[in-house]
């Protein structure tokens, strides 16, 4: 039988890294994991070479959960860590206040307390704005915090900004948890092993990213600190998060480990971003781009930038993107593992045109 | 790089259909769908695709939601057609009762109103036992029946015992749903199209099974009767099955129905079931095999069986499957997509040896 | 200004004890609590009077905590004895299944392990029906028993009874609950102290009654062993039981304790129930009640009989009451504090002209 | 027997409504209201009238639910006019995301999607800051406002105000919940019937109060638009706030309602809020007060200042009340139905004392 594409494998955007498909080496090692029988649910050989694996890079007290999805494994994670009446302090910006559909609250009964950043990045100090209020029992009580590594501005928090967070939250009484769905493009931004800012700064539980970084869809929950988290394989499966066949999401995940593959295109995209901010920066520099704005830092692999909205949906029509705050005219450009050169210098071609038809 | 299998593609056991790997044609499916870029969460070409296959399969009215687990595909479905206060009346074998880890109960709150069966399948009769109290706010509403095709015992419900359901739940105004995470089974088992026991016998919602049937991981709630569900897209967010990159899930569903796949695999399945079956009634026939009975039909592709338990473990070890209800001395043997002729023989000289040493 | 009665206050039936209304003394005690200000949600005097007099009565660990209503008192009670993944085995017939609309699953995701039984109690051998399957992640963890006392069938638990089963749970690492909608006609039919079959017994928490034994509205949950029980100042005030001005539910909790009010009206009531049945079996023995038939022991201040539906009916004109069971004519007759010995006649002559005409 | 209060009943201080006791008219509804059996569950003949009440202050279409207290009104009225997929727009000081320990969110998945106000009053132009998004699944969808009146901070929201929300939130097909705990206190600020803002300004839903107001704990959602609310008894019931006897809950609220009782009460504490609020103003004016000012206008029974903590830590010593926000200097000194002008003079002398040792 043949089995023909139903779509243009050319054509990419910079709307979404989940847009983007499957590594080869990825679809390869699912090749590789099939053929004959394994036991169901993760009682395989490669969920157990995973856990051996992230143990390496995360410290021999890690523990690994995959899991389907990063909003399953956000709330597995947090849910874990938390009693039932515990809340979540995080910022306004998290996707698990913005882009879960309530799935926190609605699912184990988490409550968020969101708190404005200028960057997508929590600090101690605005953590402290929500934590307190411990052993009131008309508050819900503030037991954790979330943030998110690289953040959903595109911005990175150094081993530092990470430990200041989990020394303040630990002092507190709270656990640390990461959001890691750009895990990836975090570490290689950072240039810095996944321990450095993760376990030995102080993270509790990690929500480790795969789909958007070359994977057809994997992530996992991993506890650092096991004494912070309690019924895990109780949580996974009644969220439902729990793949039958799950050596196929272990073995994806492991094949990011392997020679590197998740670093290098997390850095690939990462390098996309700076040569589609650099390009831009240079026409805003040379006066060919007026009226564009950079509203962010471009740590990883997002880029945010004010411009004219009807020069925004002009460029659009040729390569799709999402606006991100339309009402202030702000886009977000994202790359992915797959982005080319090529695909860059065209979108920066086609920005200069329609900024040219002014 | 090279990627080689951590494990032997050679074993196969008879425990679950879960343990089987991917078919390679869903491979090749997965491979055809990569590549570029593809709207993310649903927006793409093959979920749009795997909709019109559907809807010729299911009916024009069938509308298709790919999720990621039969769990997820049961919460999302049955939580659809219950408003808050509602209850599901189910078998006590249901798979949403039993091993689901209480997700109906603790994600959308459903009640679930158990009636014990012979068989695993319900009858109106059965149903009537928790149908009733509509409109007495102390008791949960029972407002959908819940049934599993083929069942969690290896039994298929005819089109006609569908329809005495439906008939029966509607005009109590309850909704029915249907549990396929073997439909592909008892579609083989009962040699008619999928509208014949669903869409046209009044089955309001499906979750349709994939994973079970030679898929990596990928299921689907299909909404059959569209005015008795409300809401599905922000459900199957919120209960977090929503796929990224759908596409892939899509692909593989897709793969099923492109040249009969789903059918084939499942009817060989089927087809060894009875080829084990078949050889082991002869054994009980013939003396060898005194002490085996078998507790239910075998419609697809489950055995259940009482032997010695001493006997039981013996096989065990040599051929890995479940025990049911070890009290009772009952197992289960499950054949699937991959089993071949010469691992049933293979079990059967082992069960036929282990009897035999007696 | 005159506020006189909407209602006719000398009539009684049997239908319910919270048909009754609240015993004068009761009312006294509100009245006597009132008056100035107290701090509110439990920092008061009462409140504080009440953990003592029940530490008095159920032993010097116990820890009390006012709440609304019996359903809030179970959902509280056997929440805070339960992880997130906990289950609870009862019975079929008990409240938290049959009367609660859902509540324990909808509000904080309890599953409900139900067994049937002969009588309303559970014993050993019923709860090990459903007690089985700990560290199966996709088995709800069975970790709770809950029997009612006395049960919803007018029988009651004796010490002994009691012991083995919290024997047998606490062997399994299961926590015992008891919903004492009713413990004060427990009390007053087995005729020896709170403490023996309830703390003594083993008796991890309870949910102990007072509307229906002449009370306004008011419910505690008791802790009995604090080293299994969490969380209940959060849990009772997100489940929305936590009163603001809880003097007053305190206040009345105490009056039951005040001079033995709360034994003196339960035990009034059994004998009412008692006095009632004593008259309807010497009508079945002579004859007059042919046709009638007691389906359970009356320990508590039930009787359960069946009798031909058209006299049911004729009957409950007179004097109403409510079918346990239509389907083969079972009904339930209750008594209350305030049934008085001329109710009671009156009631078995109504009987008597009834069964007369047939 | 006889019984004593525990308590000082002469003591009263300017902590919160809720340390006040019951109006001695309430009690004598009470006893009023005793006697005799009623159906329970509200099929009594005092829900009944206060049904008609109702209707005849709210429009003819009201439908009134008594509950237990202003939490469970709040989740019930909010749950009754959301879609599991729904959020709720409100103000960061709303009590429902401050002070209701997460219920919203962990009893039925409320997401709250707060804004923040000067005075704890919504506009147009504040909800619309979180009211975009509709059909997005990752969002949850913002499809009720709830507003609080009077609100937290003491101020009131007018007719138009109200009304200026409801036409806003109307056209987005958003529906109105008013948290109406201190509704009485805002109705005597406004010297208009219920009607004008309420159900003529466009609510669509309403949490009244009366615990706050001289009961002894009684409050009833009443949905003034019946068609965007659903399942209301259902609701009641699973959310665990339903009394059984609720003759005593319904005759405490009708007793408000009853020679303007709630009116009376409501404009008492409003008047000695206005008492203490002129005589601070006047010590601010002649300097004997310096240091103290006011931070939110007074038109309903609360007053929020700063003003030095160790002035405000001596003042409570001698009279209680609770900080606002210490960090800040702010305090709330709140009176009740039961102060008097005796209490607010003397407080106004120990404020003024506490300063001039300053």
């Amino acid at each position: 039988m043949s089995i023909s594409p139903l779509h243009d494998p050319d054509w990419r955007a910079f709307a979404s890294d989940n847009y983007a498909g499957v590594h080869p080496e990825v679809l390869a090692a699912l090749a590789a994991a099939n053929g004959g029988h394994q036991a169901a649910y993760g009682a395989d050989v490669y969920t157990a070479k995973l856990a051996e694996v992230i143990r390496s890079h995360f410290g021999e007290r890690a523990e690994t959960f995959p899991v389907f999805n990063g909003t399953g494994a956000n709330v597995v994670a947090l849910t874990s860590v938390l009693p039932r009446w515990g809340a979540v302090v995080t910022a306004t910006t998290a996707h698990i206040h913005t882009d879960e559909a309530g799935a926190p609250e609605r699912m184990t009964g988490l409550k968020l307390l969101t708190v404005g950043t200028p960057d997508g990045k929590l600090t101690p100090e605005l953590v402290a704005h929500e934590a307190w209020g411990w052993g009131d029992e008309h508050r819900a009580q503030p037991l954790a915090v979330s943030i998110t590594q690289a953040t959903e501005l595109g911005t990175v928090y150094t081993p530092d900004d990470v430990r200041a967070l989990c020394d303040f939250a630990h002092h507190n009484g709270m656990a640390v948890h990461m959001d890691g769905a750009r895990l990836w493009n975090a570490a290689a931004a950072l240039g810095v092993g996944f321990r450095e800012f993760t376990t030995d700064a102080g993270v509790d539980i990690l929500s480790l990213g795969g789909t958007k970084n070359g994977l057809l869809g994997a992530e996992a929950v991993v506890v650092l600190d096991p004494e912070r988290s309690s019924g895990l394989v109780f949580l996974r499966k009644m969220t439902m998060q729990l793949a039958s066949k799950m050596r196929f999401a272990s073995a994806q995940l492991l094949a990011l480990f392997d020679g590197d593959l998740g670093l290098r295109s997390a850095a690939h995209a990462n390098a996309m971003a700076q040569r589609l901010r650099t390009a831009l920066e240079t026409g805003v520099a040379d006066g060919t781009l007026t009226g564009l704005a950079f509203t962010q830092d471009s740590q990883a692999n997002a880029i945010f930038a004010t411009l004219p909205t009807e020069i925004a949906d002009r460029i659009r029509e040729r390569a799709r993107f999402y606006d991100w705050d339309r009402a202030r005219g702000e886009v977000r450009w994202m790359t992915a593992w797959d982005s080319t050169p090529d695909d860059v210098d065209r979108f920066v071609a086609i920005v200069a045109e329609e900024f040219g038809r002014r």
